[in-house]
């Protein structure tokens, strides 16, 4: 049974403040969890469902992992989620990365992306085309929020994201790297000459890329939208900042594919 | 001031059941109830802050509007949303237009997409790419939930939704039109050939495209994923279901562009 201060523990893990102070982080998600214990990251202890524990529990043991089995009622008074999972764990927050020194691929890099939906899912969009590194400035929102962990789909155990003063990081990039920033007025991506390696800017979803880093891009590149076959009134006036990422990154690769 | 019969009617509004049986939905944010108010959508009544409505006013009476100034503590009370905003509408659900009878351009078709999140952000994508209907199996997420009104970003009033047993459209369309489905395993979407005008299947977040649809499917499209520069290990296994449509239907117009 869950003790009132362990319950007090996993709630104070929902807030920034402590997961600074503990340098810990909630991961919940039977697949997650799973995940988290075949990977370099540390665990704390595992909070889970009976069926979960004796599914895992020769792993659990071997790695000495300490854990305890709750109940559905307690999962649903521990979970950081809108819908309670099988499994929670807590887990360390690694030392962060630091900046790659020489750019030899695509890097990500965020500019106060505020929703962690939204960083979570550049993540795995990260992941899946290969990108290792996601560069967020320091008023991007935190990567140990559970929501941002949770959009991650694990793939914050692959990509290594780095908070960093961006201003600072991109005048330290060799200028020979183009750095590429999305604008609704910009060159036509799908025309564009696009580099197999460089930095692709990615702006917040309310307003855009930051004034003290325009200056630093050298190429500003442009998703077209499409007016519909009937010539219908007006449409979307933006993407979400996701989705924006997710196509910039698929048309680079698809050069290089 | 509201009274206690507003402030229920609201918070009714926030469950399908009440949805139906009144016709109604709510749509949040100063930028939304603004154009709501410039579409063709019925605006039952508006609630909002006093400057709001300062701003609109001279619209609101000549399109006889009802309308209530409320505190922002009203609005906390009554808001939907994490973070409430400065105007608020009741909007009549319009009648849900009729499936496409000819398939003349791009089409989405959606596979049981629960997330409001994931449904609103694809309306916003269809209607980037000035893609007209979007069609959705019945166990899909509601459209007036107000987490996907607001993913929308205005789109709503844009593209035409339909709610549809998909097996009977699928088998409806045209057999000289293809219908795309996207898998893991699929031929690689960057060099497929795509038509121009066609079906594009999103599956759920979860499972996939279900069982009884995946026989209709002509052409199995797959957005490849790129193994890291260094190597390392494993990899996203999949992308978000808007992640995954935005790459698709970006991928689709770019040829016809």
């Amino acid at each position: 049974m869950l003790s009132r201060n362990q319950v007090k523990h996993l709630h104070s893990l929902k807030q920034k403040k402590f997961r600074e102070i503990y340098r810990q982080f909630l991961a919940e998600g039977s697949k997650l969890v799973t995940e988290i214990l075949d990977s370099s990251f540390n665990i704390i202890s595992i909070y889970a469902l009976a069926d979960w524990l004796r599914h895992n529990e020769s792993k659990l043991l071997s790695k000495k992992i300490p854990f305890l089995e709750i109940s559905e009622g307690e999962m649903e008074r521990i979970t950081a989620l809108s819908s309670p999972s099988r499994a929670l764990a807590i887990a360390e927050i690694p030392i962060m990365p630091v900046l790659p020194a020489v750019i030899n691929d695509l890097v990500l890099v965020l500019d106060d992306i505020k929703d962690p939906g939204n960083l979570g899912t550049i993540i795995r969009i990260a992941d899946w085309f290969g990108i290792e590194s996601v560069i967020c400035s320091e008023n991007t929102v935190d990567l140990y929020n559970p929501k941002t962990i949770q959009a991650t789909m694990g793939s914050v155990l692959r990509v290594r994201v780095i908070y960093a003063n961006l201003p600072e990081f991109l005048s330290s990039v060799d200028p020979m790297i183009k750095i590429y920033g999305s604008f609704l007025k910009g060159e036509n991506i799908y025309s564009a000459r696009l580099e197999s390696k460089g930095v692709i800017l990615i702006g917040s979803e309310s307003s855009g890329i930051s004034p003290e880093i325009v200056s630093k891009i050298t190429d500003n590149i442009s998703i077209p939208s499409f007016v519909k076959e009937s010539g219908a009134g007006d449409h979307a006036e933006s993407l979400n900042a996701s989705v924006a990422a997710a196509i910039i990154c698929s048309e680079f690769r698809r050069r290089k594919g």
